[in-house]
């Protein structure tokens, strides 16, 4: 039984435990869908991007075998790494020969290039040798490392197979051997090796590798990376150290990666002031700095959280990998307290601003996840509007490979008094003491139906998450209501479950108009579609070409209709409503009026089609927009 | 007499001529007393600050005399050559031994500096000497060389004084030498030398450097730049040739230095293509992308414009430069065309978006002019809330004075039929067939007083512009209603003028909320207050500390005060009005809510003090906002 990215079996400050990969078993639903697509398209796509773009070749330089010259960026490896994550999710859930072979490619090129102290970064051993550790900035060593260690964990958890432990071991100890208390002071540029290391403990039990993590957390915020070439100490959270931040600063993927490895140091140490900042930051973040996507990144320059509030819709960042490293920080916060806020939180980023991330056919990423798009603008090199097949700085693909192949995972939790459900999905959870099977057509229909396949013979319970967008969630079990407790956002049903035993989960889902606080410029006025945990957005190809969605108005009061179209975008609930027209031609080339002159004439009714947001940009360029004013 | 910036008296294409700088001698009054800062104190400031951040020392490392290295950036000539353009200007305005020996010190290096085959710039002749013209796209070379004939052009034409224009001749033959037809191909990654060949040929009647002027703008959007550093080629604005350009993109500054330099080509040939270019972009800026400060440029990223209606108030860009550039093209176009609208958005920007750049004192200078700050943010390396003394990059320092201490220069012009009065201010135009006394108290009073003290004995028109914000202007000519004819915004009265005679143009300035157009997010259910010329904000300062800005709406019917303060920033008129101060408690951690639940209730009823934007941030940190969101 092979474990995923995270293991708290043993972390002694983890209220929740994480359970074997196969023990959630997918069944025809919606996720199973995304994770075939990833099985079967992604993962081979993503294999040749590796060779078209010279990752792989780049090891075998390492290797002093390639041929040709280095392809930049300096965290080439990392994608691969990435990418082999992903690989190793995909087979310990059942055998692929074709992946494995290819896995086994990269692994040997892994083998073959590290040096023989140990280290490993094929751009320092091939471009500036004699500049090892020189730039901790910008140099990417110690994230590839990272990269590196998780996707060993992973391998070795699907496998069994220990080369790249072997490999990440080696590495580690030399990693150990230079940094740390009486050796040298750093810490990474970018975030991403303390939770590594964390799993590699983990793992290998070596604590010197937990203690590794806690040192480069220690050394934040010390000054220690310099000169901060990208602006400022906050862009790489070295601002402040870790247990006196306050708020999201900077770099998001840095930042959220960086917590998401501080939770994990507090899941083994249990130290307060670790988890107090947490939680100060975590507030900070849903509090002024989410946009209702669950993306992350309000800026461009930096790719960074941006100034409370200051959410734009257009301009947002909501990088790809901010969302994944989010899910991956909540995941881990969920595991520490039990909480359903930060469960709640995972979901609306995984059904929204991460799985925009990649297109329905599973061969197209964004690296940004705007809000609102107004179409092709090829002359400013955004790429906004069609996803590319792949990105010079190729972080994303693979990232969202290595969540879908383990989306799973993120779904239950079990500890010594049962088992909880975080995400609904069809399938079977079969654990020791407990086999479930759940049927639901979730997102799209809100009913959970859990059906007791097998039980051992004592007390369990069973925690249901009860989503914080549902307001008029019911249970039943075994036909009555059920004498569930409600604790942290959870029902917990306590008793001797039989084979047979019926739990009915009922999450009504109506359409929803969302409003933003009065203090976020970018939604006063206008307002968003809600359904379940979809967040929905109008697309141009679902209105006439006359309606220019730049120019509607929604009507607050209007019954908004949801309905299923199986012909859609691979099938999807659309929600319809009624809208006005608005005719903007008396502003003529004014962009500013006297109020008394600014009502803006209705052209005429309208009904809107609104279509959920992850599915966007699948049908060729047009305006795409999630906030709506509101008319009149 | 010395002409100021721009000399169109002899360019075939404008309709209007430029005018001595000492035709226009400003009386007490609002620009007067920031010309007299400027004067005393930022010119001589900014020598200091030239001294100290080692641009003179570079100069002298290029004459083989200075000591320590070289400082970047690479275009630090550039700041010494504006400073002294802006000496210029106020020299001809009246002697001042003082700046007159600080100049000639400069004048001096520059001499020294300048290579035996006329090439001059200190970085390339110092760091890179092999490289000369090797890296156009950042280089820097000839946009160094463009405010070197610009300061040349401007201290020759201020003391008669030809040691910089002679080396700016010997430097522009040089560069003639080296590139246009059948030599080498090229075109400058940051525009400028375009309007500054024009001005090299307006004062030496040298064909040649009109000619180079054309050839670097047609060589644009044929990809000459290369790779492309900062994004894409429409950063540089290389991504499509200059005749056939639609909107305005990229790089602000750039931008609008080209389209600036463009327009100057156009008043010497007269070339449509070129014209109907400019008209289009304009259009596309003044409809599109234009802050109701005047200010441009919506992106931190790449200093640029953003897409349409993309002007959000935190992290717009809006930086001091692109508005003196606006203000340069602007006053082009009002050359060439006599339409009001380029002098309405001169008005503007002149009292809002460029003069935020200042602090009152004239000792410090924002780089960005942002419409909404939060206050003190020093973990993110902003600079929004305190002005600095200087900027590590510090185009804008010098920018704002060689604009402030030539302010005269874009008041009046004058042809053949008479005179023409773009912008209000106390003062004295005398020209030679016509001696008119100014009197107001413009921007605070709408009123101008204008007395013929001289004149000719011909017939001569008179032309008032009447600002496109006044509602109900009037003019009276001997206190009846003026015969006047009134066309592209101005009133023009035609007459064969009597010393003695008497016009009275009022403009009444009632406070005005001003609404934005229904596309634009960042302005949606918001108003800003607008005064005459002024675009008022809210200031942290002038409200208790238990008013959050940020939680403030304004009642749209309530009636707006406007009052004198003679003590408060210099002397301004604010304005007030009431508003609501918003409880968003209810909202608790929650930054989307359904709308049902949405309702934010009123803490209790405020009172709002608005003063011009221009003038916020001398009174340290604290928010500040110029939308304000509509109660109700």
């Amino acid at each position: 039984m092979a474990l995923g990215p995270v293991d708290t079996t043993r972390s002694p400050y983890a209220r929740w435990k994480t359970i074997p990969l196969e023990s959630f078993t997918l069944g025809e639903g919606f996720w199973a869908h995304k994770q075939d697509v990833n099985h079967r398209v992604s993962l081979h796509h993503g294999f040749e991007q590796l060779e078209k773009f010279g990752n792989f070749n780049n090891l075998l330089l390492a290797a002093g075998k390639g041929e040709g010259s280095y392809r930049t960026p300096v965290f080439m490896d990392s994608d691969v790494y990435k990418w082999l994550e992903a690989v190793a999710y995909q087979l310990a859930q059942g055998p692929d020969s074709s992946l494995s072979e290819k896995a086994d490619y990269a692994i040997r090129l892994i083998q073959e290039a590290q040096a023989p102290d140990g280290y490993l970064n094929s751009y320092w051993q091939v471009v500036e040798p004699e500049r090892r550790w020189a730039d901790l900035q910008h140099g990417h060593e110690l994230y590839c490392a990272g990269h590196l260690f998780q996707a060993a964990v992973a391998y070795h958890r699907a496998t069994g197979d220990d080369r790249l432990l072997n490999v990440s071991r080696r590495f580690a100890d030399y990693i150990d051997s230079v940094f740390g208390p009486g050796k040298r002071a750093g810490t990474p540029g970018h975030p991403e090796i303390e939770m590594a290391l964390v799993e590699l403990y983990r793992e290998t039990g070596e604590r010197r590798y937990l203690d590794l993590a806690c040192y480069f957390v220690d050394q934040r915020g010390r000054g220690l990376l310099g000169g901060h070439r990208l602006g400022s100490p906050a862009y790489y959270q070295d601002h402040v150290p870790v247990r006196e931040a306050t708020t999201v600063e900077g770099h998001a993927v840095r930042q959220l990666y960086l917590t998401a490895g501080v939770t994990d140091i507090y899941l083994e140490t249990g130290e307060q002031a670790l988890f107090d900042a947490l939680l100060r930051q975590w507030h900070d973040m849903v509090s002024r700095k989410l946009f209702i996507t669950g993306g992350v990144g309000s800026q461009h320059a930096g790719e960074a959280f941006g100034e409370p509030y200051e959410l734009p819709n257009e301009r947002c960042y909501c990088e790809t990998c901010a969302q994944i490293a989010s899910i991956m920080w909540n995941w881990r916060m969920l595991l520490a307290t039990g909480e359903a806020r930060y469960a709640d939180l995972m979901e609306r980023t995984l059904y929204n601003g991460f799985l925009s991330g990649v297109s329905l056919d599973g061969r197209r990423y964004f690296y940004v996840n705007p809000l609102l798009s107004h179409g092709q603008e090829p002359w400013m090199g955004r790429k906004h509007i069609v996803r590319p097949e792949w990105h010079g700085c190729a972080c994303c693909p693979p990232n969202v490979m290595r969540m879908l192949s383990a989306i799973g995972h993120y779904f239950a939790s079990a500890d010594e008094s049962g088992v909880q459900i975080h995400q609904y999905a069809a399938g079977t959870l079969n654990l020791p003491t407990l086999r479930l099977r759940l049927e639901t057509e979730y997102p799209w229909q809100g009913a959970v139906h859990l059906t007791v396949e097998e039980a051992a013979g004592h007390e369990q319970s069973l925690s249901l998450r009860i989503p914080g967008w549902c307001t008029a969630p019911s249970l039943q079990v075994n036909g009555a209501d059920a004498p569930a407790s409600r604790a942290d956002g959870y029902w917990t049903v306590t008793r001797v479950w039989q084979a047979g035993d019926q739990l009915h989960l009922s999450l009504p889902m109506a359409p929803t108009l969302v409003a933003g606080h009065p203090r976020v410029d970018a939604t006063r006025g206008s307002v968003a579609i809600q359904r379940g945990p979809l967040v929905y957005c109008l697309e141009q190809a679902d209105h006439d070409p006359a309606v220019d969605l730049h120019d509607v108005a929604i009507e607050p009061d209007a019954p908004l209709q949801a309905s299923w179209r199986g012909d859609l975008l691979e099938g999807v609930m659309v929600v319809q409503t009624q809208g006005k027209l608005l005719d903007p031609k008396p502003w003529g080339d004014a962009l500013y009026r006297p109020l008394a002159e600014s009502q803006t004439p209705v052209r005429s009714p309208v009904a809107l089609t609104a279509v959920p947001y992850y599915a966007w940009a699948n049908r060729g360029p047009g305006v795409m927009r999630v906030w709506i004013p509101r008319a009149g």
